[in-house]
C-alpha cells in the first residue's frame, strides 16, 4: 500500500471523502516535519504554520460546508491530529486546540435540534454559533483554554474569570492559562462566569480578539515539552467585547454540553491522535536506526540484540494500546446510533485517556533506552518524543486520576442498583 | 437495556442473526453457572453439558446451514465462549476447541475455491470436508489437540504422531496432549505425520472414534485451573482408521492454512473471549460484593475504601484492555474487505493473545487482593478465577514470548525494507 | 561453601550461636519438604511435624536460656522460617505463629525494665511473661490468631471475643480466625476484651487449653494456599479461665506494645522470610527444570531461550528485591543502638510487606509461566508456591493498602513540620 | 536528629570520621544548590565548583592520609556522591568521575600486595600508583572516561585509542566520550591500547595533561539530563606523553582489575547514589509543595487526595527501593570478610544498577505527575529531576540489559552444576 496515507494508521477504513480530506493533511507534513526541531529547541510557535494550515483549507477541517468548511467530522480530526503528531506534535496540540472551538458551534445547533432552548433564545444562540463556524470556515484561528490557576477538590476546572454588563456589551477580567497558539490566534474564544451568578448556569463565551485593548499574553512558559504551542496563556483586564460577539444566554453552555457524546465538549480523543501519532514516529525511528546501526564484531543489527528485541516487542505492544483505546473511543463517540449510553462513553475516556498517554510514553521510554547514551540528546526524534510525551501524562489529568474516577463511578453505579433492588415491592 | 444478553458486552453491534444465536447460548449458561464450583472442585468435565449444549443446536453453532448447522461466523463464537466463560470457564474452553475443528471443514472448502486443488483432489478433500460440518450439525461432539510433547526451539508445535499405510486404511501411534474432551468427544480430529514425510507437507488429519481399539486416555492431569476440561490427551497405539475417515492428500493441510485470517486454523481468538469473560465475571462479583458488604463503624461500602477504589479503577482499567484486544482481532478476522494483511493480522494475534491473558489475569488478581483473605479460597468465583486465568498466561504461548516473536518480525521486515531499498538500481 | 545452611542464604553474617541454632532447623528441613506435597493436597497440618520441631528443641528457638529456651533472636527467628519457607510454606506460617507468642513473654518484661509497671502490677505480669517462656521453652505449641470477623474502616483489627469475671477467673466468648495449628496446639494463646472496657486498655490475655470445654475448632478452610497450617480458628462458647491463666491488668497489653520495636507484636518479618524462602525455592527448582530439560532440535538447554531468559532475569531481581526488604527491617529491627526512631521502622514495615509479597509472588508467577502448560498443575513446586505466595498478597494488608498509609505518614509528618515551623517566634 | 547529615539519610551508622568527612561535604551543598538550575539551562560545568571542592579537601576524598588525602572509602564516595545528588547531580557525576581515578591507584597497590606484579615490575607500578594518589590528595582534578563510538555485540566498551612508542614516552590518537569534565580537570586519566597488542593485556594508562598539544575537546553534547557535566569527551590527536607520565607494563591493566570487588574498577555504586540523592530530593521538594499548596474549596492540603496519596505511595516505595540495592551494594564490596564471592558481588550490580535506576526514575515520574501541568516546565526541582534522572536509564547499561545478563550467569552456573555433578565418578 504504496500510497497509505498516514492518519490511516490510526483510521483502516477511511471513505473517500476522509481520504480527500487526509491528502490535505498529507501534503502538509513535510513542513511541519523540517519545522519541528528548531520549534522545540526555541520554544516558538512557527507562525507560518497558520498560513500553511489556511491555505490547505485545514482551518476548517471539522467545519460544514455550508459554513464554508471542509465537513469533516471527530473521525478525520483524529486522523489530522494523529498525522500531525507524527510530525510535529507541537503544532498538532495547537491545531487539536483550534477544532475543539467547533464544538462551540456545533453543540449549540444541536441543542437547538433537540428543543433545549425556547423560542426567544435560538436566534441569538443561532447566531453565535454560525460566527463560530463561519470564522472557522474563512480561515480564521480560534484559541481556547483548558485550564485557571485556582484548584478544587471537587472539579478539574473551576473558572474565576468573570464578565460584567456595561454599555453594549461586557468586561472581562480574568486569567487563562494552558491554551496553544497564545498570540498567534486571531481570536481567543473565552469562557467567563456572568457577574451574579455562581454556578455553571452563569457561563458565557466571548471572542476576545487577539489584540483587543486590556488583552496581554502571560510569560512564556519554559514547559519541559510540547513546547512550540505558544501556550503561555492571556490576562484580560478590563477587556472590552461588544454584545454581538459573546453567547451569554444563562445555561446555554451547559445546554450545550449536553449535546456532546464523551467527555466535555468532546473531542478530547483527537488529543489522544496527537500522542499517538507522537509514539508511532518515534518507534519508527528508533526501529529504523537500530537496524540500519550494526554491530563491529557481528556485523547484525544492533536491534537484534536480546535486550534491543525484548525493548522492540515491548514499545510495539505499547504502541498498538494506544491505538486500541483511541480507536474505541472514535467508535462510541461517532456510531450511529449510539453503541452506548453516554455515561459508558464518558466512562471509557476516564480511562482511554490515561491508558493512551501511559502507552505513549512507555514507548517513547522504550525508544530511549533502545538508543542509549547517543540519543539521550534534549532534542532529536527520541529526546523530544520522550519530553513531548511526557506532557501527555499531566495534561487534562494523569492516569492514575482518571482510574480513580472510574472506580467512583463503578462504585456508585453498583450501590444505586443495590438501591433500586431494596426499592422493589 | 434490561433484555442485554451477556455475548452484547463484547459484540456491541449483533445483527438480529447473531442475537437469535446468542439467545441460544444465554438459555445454557444458567446449568453451566450452576455446575461450575463443583466441576472444578472434581475436575470433571460435566458430560451432562454436552447434551444440553447438543440440544440447544450450539454443537453445530458456526457450521453452515446447509451442513445442518446455526451458520454462525467467528463472531458468533467469540459471543459465545465469552457468554460461557462468565458461567463455566472449563466449559467454555472446551467448547472453543470443538469449535475450532469446524476449520478442517470450512478452511478447505475456502481452499477450493481458491484454486488450491487441482481436479482430483477436489473430490476427497470436500468429501471430507462436509463429513466435518455434517457431523457438527449434526451434534457431534469433535475433539482436537493443541500439543504433543517434543519441543522445539523452532517452532511452536511439533507433530510426532505417524500414519502408517495399511490395507483400506490407516494405522495411528502416537501420544497427544492438551485437547479437551477427553473420553467426552465422539471423535478426536487428530492430525498425524504420513509415514515417509519429513515436512508439513506429510500431515493429515483423521476421524478418530472414542472407543476404537488402541485409543486410551493419558492419566487425568492435575491442573491448577480450567479444571473441568478433560484435558488429558489420549495414546493412540496401532488404532486402525479407515480411508473415508481421513484426509491424507499430501500438502491438503498446509494448503487449508493458507486460508486462514489469522494464526493457525484461526479461531484463535474466541478462547481470548473465554478469558475475557470469565474475567467480567469476578469483576461483577468482587465488585457486588464488596457493595454490598460494609464497614462496622461507618456503614460505608467496603469498596468505597481508598485501597479498594484503587484496585477497582485498575480492575477496570484492566478488564476494559482485555475487551479492546479481542474486539480489534474480531474486526481484523473478520472484516470484508480485509482491513490490514495477512501478516498483520497475524503479529496482532501474537500481541493480543499476550495482552488479553495478563489483562485478564491481572483483573483477577486485583478481584482476589480486594476480597482479602476471606476470598482467599480455593473455590469460590475468585478463587477459581484466579486459577483458570492463571491458565491463561500459558497456554499457547506467554506475552512474553509473543512480545519477542513480534519484535522479530518487526526487525526482518525493517531489515527487508533496507535490503529492497539498497538493491533498487 | 558447601556447608552454607539454608537459613545463611537470608543472613550472611551468622554468629557461631546463630549457626548452631540454624543446623537444628537444618536438620528438620528433609522431614518437612518430604511431607509438603501430601499436607497442602490434603490441606492438613502434618501433626508429627510438632514432635519433630519439638524434639528438635525449636519450639523454644527465641525463648532466653533462663526458660528453657535457645536463646535465639529475631534473626534466628527469621533465618528459620526462610529456611522452613524453602521446604514447605505451610509449616514455616505454623511456626512463626508459634513463635510470635513469645512476644507475650519478652515485651512485657522489657515493659517492667522500662518502668512501665508499678509495684504492684510486677508481680503478675512477671509471672505471666515467665509462663508463657517457661511453657515454649519445655515445648508447649501456643497458637495465637491474627484476626476476628467484624470489619472497621480505621483499625486493621477489631477485637470482639469477651472476657468476664467469675469466680476464680473468666468466661470467654467470641470466635477467632487466621491462626494456624487449630486442634494442633497445646494452648492458644488467646486476646480479649475484659467486660466493662471498651478501650484497647481492656485488652487481657488468656491461656485457652485446646480441649477445655466451650472451645471448638470452626469449619477448615479450604484456603487456596498455605493449606496445611489448620488455621480454620476457634469459637469460643463460655470457656472457663482460671485466674493464673490470664494477664488481666488493664493497660498491660498496651503497654507492652510500646516495646515492639516494629509494627504490633514485633516478629512480623519473619513471616515475609517465609515467603522469601518459598520464592528461593520455587526459583531454584524451576531453573534447575529448565537448565536440565533441553530443545529437541538444538540440544540447548530450555533456559536459554530469549523468553525464558528475560523470565529468569526478572525473576532474578525480584527475588532479590525481596531478600532487600527482609534484610533491612532485620537491621531495623535488631540493630542495638537502633540505626532509625521507631516511626520509621513501622512505615517501613507498611511499604516492606507489601514489596516482600509482591516481589515473591513475581517470582512465583514467572516460574509458572517460564515451566508452561507442563507446570501449571495444581501441585508440584510450582504450583503450590503459586497458591501460597498468593496467600501473602492478602495476610495482614496488600501491598496497595500498606503505600496509602505510608502516604499518608509521609503528608501528616510534613502537615506537622510545616505548623511547628509556623509556630516558632 | 536536628543535625543529622544529608550522607546520614543513606549511611545509617556513619563513624566519626565518616561523619568529619560528611560534614565537609555538608559544607559545600548549598553553593552546589544554588548553581545548579543555571547550570543545567546553560548545560556549563560550574567551574569555580573545582575550587570549591579542592579547598574543602574533597579531591582527596578516597585517596589515603599517606598520599594527602582524607582517607575515606566506598563508603565516604557513596555518602558524598548521594549528598551531592540532593543538591545538583551533574556535580555529584562529575566529581564520581574523579574519584574513580583513586582506583588508579589504589588498585595496583592492593595487586602488589597480592603478589600479582614481579620484581622488576613492582617500582614502575608503584611509582604511578603514587603519582595517581598524590596528584589527587594535593588537589588535581582528574578525568576519565566510560566510552568509545564502536559498539560491539559483546563487550560493553570497546578501546580503540591507540599509544605508539616514540623517543622518551608514547604517541596517542584516539577519541573519547562520556567522561566529565572536558576542559575542565587538569589531568584526563587515559586508558589506550599499545601498539601490537590485540588483547586487554595491551591496555595502559596514560596522564594526559588537559592543555597538552593535539587534544581537543569535542563539541558540546547537549544532554537530556546530566547536562552541566561537560562530558562532550576529547579528542587525541598525536598527543605526546614522556614515559614517566604513563603505567604501560603489559597485563598490569588486567591484574590490577582483578583486585576490584565488584565490577570494573570498583566504585559504581557511588554514580547509583547520584541518583537515588537525585530522587530524595525531587520527593522532599513535591511532598512539601503538596503539602503547603492547598484546595480551594476544602483548604486540605492537595496531598491529601487519594490520586497524590497513591503516587507518594508508590514514590516512597520506590525511593526505598533505591536506598535498599545501594545500601546492599556497599555492604558487599565493602565488608571484611567479603560477605560473598565475587561473581555474587558482580552478579548484584548487574541487578542493582538497573533497579536503582528505575526506582529513582519513577521517583521523579511519580512527582512529575505529582505536580500536574504547573510542574511540567523543562527546569525546577521536578523538570531537571525527570531528565537527570532519564540519564540513569542509560548510563553504563539499561536495567533490560542488566537483568539478561544475570539470566545467562545464572543458567550458566546452573549448567556447570550440571556437569560437575555428571563428571563425578
Amino acid at each position: 500500500m504504496a500510497d497509505q496515507l498516514t492518519g490511516e494508521r490510526l483510521l483502516d477504513d477511511m471513505s473517500e471523502a476522509e481520504r480527500a480530506r487526509a491528502e490535505r493533511v498529507e501534503s502538509v507534513l513535510p513542513a511541519l516535519r523540517a519545522a519541528a526541531e528548531r520549534a522545540d529547541a526555541e520554544g516558538d510557535f512557527p507562525v507560518e504554520h497558520v498560513a500553511l494550515l489556511r491555505e490547505a483549507g485545514l482551518l476548517g477541517l471539522v467545519v460544514p460546508h455550508e459554513h464554508g468548511g471542509l465537513g469533516g467530522t471527530l473521525r478525520d480530526l483524529a486522523a489530522a491530529t494523529f498525522a500531525m503528531g507524527t510530525a510535529c506534535p507541537s503544532t498538532a496540540l495547537a491545531y487539536f486546540f483550534h477544532n475543539t472551538s467547533a464544538s462551540r458551534g456545533l453543540l449549540p445547533l444541536e441543542a437547538i435540534e433537540a428543543g433545549l432552548f425556547d423560542e426567544e433564545e435560538i436566534p441569538p444562540v443561532r447566531a453565535f454559533a454560525a460566527k463560530v463556524l463561519d470564522r472557522m470556515g474563512s480561515g480564521v484561528w480560534l484559541a481556547n483554554f483548558a485550564s485557571e490557576s485556582v484548584k478544587s477538590s471537587a472539579a478539574n476546572i473551576t473558572i474565576a474569570t468573570t464578565a460584567r454588563r456595561t454599555d453594549g456589551g461586557w468586561v472581562l477580567d480574568g486569567e487563562k492559562s494552558f491554551g496553544c497558539a497564545t498570540g498567534v490566534a486571531d481570536y481567543y474564544l473565552t469562557t467567563a462566569k456572568l457577574e451574579g451568578h455562581e454556578t455553571a448556569e452563569g457561563l458565557a463565551t466571548f471572542f476576545v480578539p487577539r489584540d483587543a485593548p486590556g488583552v496581554s499574553t502571560r510569560a512564556a512558559w519554559d514547559g519541559l515539552g510540547m513546547r512550540a504551542t505558544a501556550n503561555n496563556g492571556i490576562r484580560l483586564d478590563g477587556v472590552f467585547i461588544p454584545e454581538e460577539e459573546a453567547l451569554t444566554i444563562p445555561g446555554a453552555f451547559t445546554r450545550m454540553l449536553r449535546m456532546s457524546r464523551g467527555s466535555f465538549v468532546g473531542n478530547q480523543l483527537a488529543i489522544a491522535a496527537v500522542y499517538t501519532g507522537c509514539a508511532q514516529n518515534v518507534f519508527d525511528e528508533v526501529v529504523g536506526q537500530l537496524t540500519r546501526r550494526t554491530f563491529a564484531d557481528t556485523g547484525r543489527p544492533i536491534a537484534s540484540s536480546p535486550m534491543h528485541q525484548q525493548l522492540i516487542g515491548e514499545m510495539s505492544v505499547n504502541l498498538e494500546t494506544a491505538y486500541l483505546w483511541v480507536r474505541r473511543q472514535l467508535d462510541l463517540e461517532t456510531s450511529q446510533p449510539p453503541l452506548r449510553p453516554k455515561p459508558e462513553v464518558f466512562r471509557q475516556w476516564r480511562m482511554g485517556k490515561g491508558s493512551v498517554t501511559e502507552a505513549c510514553f512507555q514507548v517513547a521510554l522504550g525508544a530511549f533506552k533502545a538508543s542509549g547514551t547517543s540519543g539521550a540528546m534534549m532534542g532529536g526524534v527520541v529526546g523530544r518524543a520522550l519530553r513531548d510525551l511526557a506532557m501527555g501524562l499531566v495534561m487534562t489529568f494523569p492516569a492514575e486520576r482518571g482510574r480513580l474516577e472510574v472506580a467512583q463511578m463503578v462504585t456508585q453505579a453498583k450501590e444505586n442498583e443495590l438501591f433500586t433492588t431494596a426499592e422493589r415491592p
